[in-house]
């Protein structure tokens, strides 16, 4: 068994709308898509430490993690690059979006509306699972995850 | 940002049980405890398809991964060694309990008894994750994952 890379990917739920983003022309994968808040875990943290810590890089929003919604395994751009990935449901808490140098704009869309843009076709199965699941949680329902063991 | 290692867990639900498995003394990790299934991923799968793998290998079940429960960090018996891991709600198909070399006994047990084993200290957010979200799920509720892909 090989190590991997490990990607993270969150929709974020704000009232009954939630985030999409464009990626920048110079991006080496996927340039000028629409996709939802991505990105590579660091050192020594948690996958959900980690998705928090990438929303408020491409977007300077505080979100919270309600639940993982989809995993899956790719080679993100060749076989020396075998990646993991884990998607969140999270839900928006406060601040106004800021975008990095990765996306050059931001759109609030309802899910159904997110669910039939092309661009987002990696995105589905996260976001019609999230469909799914919505019919039955109540408000505020939250998991609790846990924290990175450092030693 | 580094690669790391996957592992994967699973609570297998049978009724109103889940399956528990004793280590055996052997193990470098962990020797004579009680935990629930749990595995690496092999090279070009996913963390469902690894996981419904180890069940096969470790139990010689049939089962169903219906959700995740929960993700985290940490190193397994070494700085050399991080680790990813994601824990899957998953429901027993069929077949009768078989272990193999990893294991010397199974038992299954409710999962509130699982919850007051301090063996399964390491599984109690997944376990209370689960009891938090079977309040609400539907009987068959199940999600769609991502299948592997290998190019």
């Amino acid at each position: 068994m090989k190590q991997v890379y490990c990607g993270m990917a969150a929709v974020i739920e704000k009232g009954d709308e939630i985030l999409i983003l464009k990626r920048t022309k110079e991006r080496d994968f996927e340039p000028e898509a629409w996709e939802t808040v991505t990105g590579r875990l660091d050192e020594e943290e948690s996958p959900v430490e980690g998705i928090l810590r990438e929303i408020q890089e491409e977007t300077g929003l505080t979100a919270e993690v309600i639940m993982p919604l989809d995993t899956g395994f790719f080679y993100r751009g060749g076989k020396e690059f075998p990646m993991v990935f884990i998607s969140y449901y999270c839900r928006y808490i406060e601040g106004e979006v800021k975008l990095d140098w990765e996306h050059t704009e931001y759109k609030w869309i309802k899910l159904d509306d997110a669910l039939k843009l092309p661009d987002l076709k990696h995105f589905h199965v996260m976001l019609k699972n999230l469909k799914k699941i919505k019919e039955f949680l109540p408000e505020n329902f939250k998991y609790s995850f846990s924290p990175a063991i450092k030693s």
